[in-house]
């Protein structure tokens, strides 16, 4: 493969040509695919067939509760024992909720902006906080803290986590700084897993506020596209041991492991930390629905039964995961226009173009007919300061639709890149052009 | 039956110890009910048998959704048109949402304090506001204004609804008052349904807070014991009528048709205010479980079978209803130591003993082994002035149960009358007697 930069302007200036006939046939061909979220495709919802009906109408708990009427508000029993082992936790440790651990993350931040997280500092919300935001992350932690008027920090995550020294540095000064946003296994989108010395670090660095809190969003916990599962150090018990146990929320779901929207989500925390917040939820809610996580806990029986199950999730989503990383390394590898991650698990594949370029790299794509994470998605306030990142989810679409929409991009990655060069080396600036090269109209 | 109060000291005091030879009869029996939720029995969930298995592994909706995956978070189109036919509002007029309509009732609050609820005047939490509470009334809506600091005031709940008089006077007068609590059909626990009048006067009446707001806890819209539905006027028609189409947010929920822990809650409103929830439930969830909303729809299909299906219900807990009423009437009828409502739905019977006497009812019964609601909970802040409401909830225990319970609490509330008479005649502070009638030590 040819460094892009390398070439002269008329092989490029041809280039374009070709490529802009290409792009022109796949709009043409009136794509419609949605490759905008981390969506789990039909045959990894179909591993988890007969979940509900398996029920089989007994609907009495090992403890003789009967799942269908009220009460149970942590969670049923077995259930908790389930995950808290999944978690590395205790069982009195974690409540097991409904469908969705977003809501309890929203919630337990509109309940500390309330109330305060220790019933002893003031209510988060009585004066402007701010929270740490490694980026590129998740867009929806981001869009709790903007709906919340929480100032995000950018923090730029690294290979092995967050940039710790600006962490402890921020943290170590700010008293409005209350929280952190942190995807710590196969990260979303970067795919990258926390080092134990980040974690270790995490636990450990002093804060001003001493109401600080980790969002620990261990959504990928399981979720491992490798034969061994990718380690990552039990972040409860390293800040029991730094003496920091209410520190960290630890949060996670089956929405990745049954169904995407009638799983089950968790929080784990210290037992004081879990009893304030069973106060605080007895007045929200009678209970979850615990019909629900007895289908669940029926259905795995046991710990060892998910992480059979979450093997062969990996073998549906790893070939998408190959056809992507094969695409991209033959057809860009080399030209020096992009770079991306290659995940160990997860639901992402983070790609970076030239400066300047995702926002036009998403845009041809959905002209052509598919729909990307929007550009600036991974970064607070929907602002990537690079204009680079790009969100790839290759779970939900068909290998063949996936081919085609990574052909398209690929297209769309090189149009755009080639245009970038040209306008450089034209000294015009880059916003005045079209992603096809046509001059825009300047008014 | 002889009216207690005319009855001669000695005659009472004779009566007394029979009673409290009985009552020690019950004590021997090692009793163990609990009637203090209203919770529905075994035979009336066993009606919803095969609910989720009806799933039958087919698992899209009727326009292709795959209700396993994400999205959806107003609910299932059909879902939507369903309960919006049920509650006789439009399907755009409703979201349907996970098992706990308390929730949607909390939630909805928790943002008001936060953003307030029209974007145009300043959100709630900004000072300290008031909410109108018709008592007796359900403890739940109260714990939720004790745990977010707003100040409840308590309004005499009549045969008709609350004292419209006094909440025209004051919300007309009192910017802070921003809601008031209703449950306006069946009420908890009283029973009573709203009447057209006074639907009328709570969409029409002027308030001094124009982002005052109703809060239409509907949770026994269809759960009448009559063979013909007590009727109960449309308030979001008359909200809109009187111009104030955003005043009222309706609640309801299958906990008591299907499944208490595992139903589908809903909240209806004004397009405008349904719009603005769901932009603010978006940063919350991705969506609600539709799974289990798939599973009511294709279990029902259709208003008229729910309807049917309340008739069912309606047979299971009517044998209780009528039992508790015939033996109060049999073993208190006349004897003007209590009063009792007869309601024609919901889940309750509010009993009124002579004021000064509910705790100790109460207390009595549970040193017996009946626990009931507790005295005081169908009050702001737990404080019942008179001390003399208590709710019996019939529909959990079986009939033999409730027959043994029932008696139990007659003997109770014997006692605990005769005692106040006969402490009354001796001018005795009834406090330092025990309701056993040995005089207790004064320190």
């Amino acid at each position: 493969m040819v460094d892009f930069l390398t070439l002269d302007t008329d092989t490029l200036r041809n280039m374009q040509k070709q490529l802009t006939l290409k792009y022109e046939e796949f709009k043409q061909q009136n794509l419609k695919l949605n490759m905008s979220r981390g969506k789990p495709c039909p045959e990894q919802l179909d591993l988890s067939a007969g979940l509900l009906e398996g029920l089989n109408r007994n609907y009495l708990a090992a403890d003789g509760t009967d799942c269908r009427n009220y009460g149970g508000l942590e969670g049923l029993p077995e259930a908790r024992r389930l995950f808290a082992e999944l978690l590395e936790v205790q069982p009195d440790e974690i409540i097991v909720h409904g469908n969705s651990s977003l809501a309890l993350m929203h919630d337990l931040i509109a309940r500390a902006l309330l109330f305060g997280v220790d019933g002893q500092n003031a209510p988060w919300g009585q004066q402007p906080i701010k929270f740490l935001c490694p980026s590129p992350g998740y867009d929806r932690h981001f869009a709790i803290c903007e709906f919340f008027n929480i100032e995000m920090i950018t923090i730029p995550l690294r290979e092995d986590g967050p940039d710790m020294d600006l962490v402890e540095k921020l943290v170590a000064e700010d008293e409005t700084i209350k929280g952190i946003w942190c995807v710590p296994k196969h990260s979303n989108p970067t795919g990258i897993t926390y080092s134990d010395q980040v974690v270790t670090r995490l636990a450990t660095m002093k804060t001003k506020a001493s109401d600080f809190r980790i969002f620990w969003d261990n959504a990928y916990a399981w979720h491992d596209l490798t034969s061994e599962p990718v380690p990552l150090k039990n972040i409860l018990t390293a800040c029991k041991e730094a003496n920091h146990p209410d520190r960290v929320y630890i949060f996670s779901s089956t929405s990745k492991i049954t169904y995407a929207g009638a799983g089950l989500a968790m929080v784990a925390s210290s037992v004081q930390n879990i009893n304030r917040l069973k106060k605080q939820m007895a007045i929200q809610t009678i209970g979850p629905n615990k019909l629900n996580q007895l289908a669940h806990v029926r259905f795995f029986q046991n710990a060892h039964n998910v992480r059979l199950h979450m093997k062969k999730h990996a073998d549906i989503i790893r070939p998408k995961f190959n056809l992507v990383l094969n695409l991209l390394q033959t057809e860009l590898g080399g030209k020096k226009i992009a770079t991306w991650s290659r995940p160990q698990g997860g639901y992402f594949i983070s790609f970076n173009t030239m400066p300047g370029c995702a926002k036009k790299v998403v845009q041809m794509a959905a002209d052509a007919g598919v729909e990307l994470t929007k550009a600036g998605a991974t970064f607070p306030y929907g602002i990537d300061p690079k204009d680079q990142n790009i969100r790839i989810a290759p779970t939900y679409p068909s290998l063949v639709e996936l081919k085609k929409a990574m052909e398209l991009f690929i297209i769309c990655v090189q149009l755009v890149s080639i245009e970038k060069i040209l306008c450089s080396r034209e000294q015009k600036p880059a916003e005045l052009i079209t992603p096809l090269g046509n001059k825009a109209q300047i008014v």
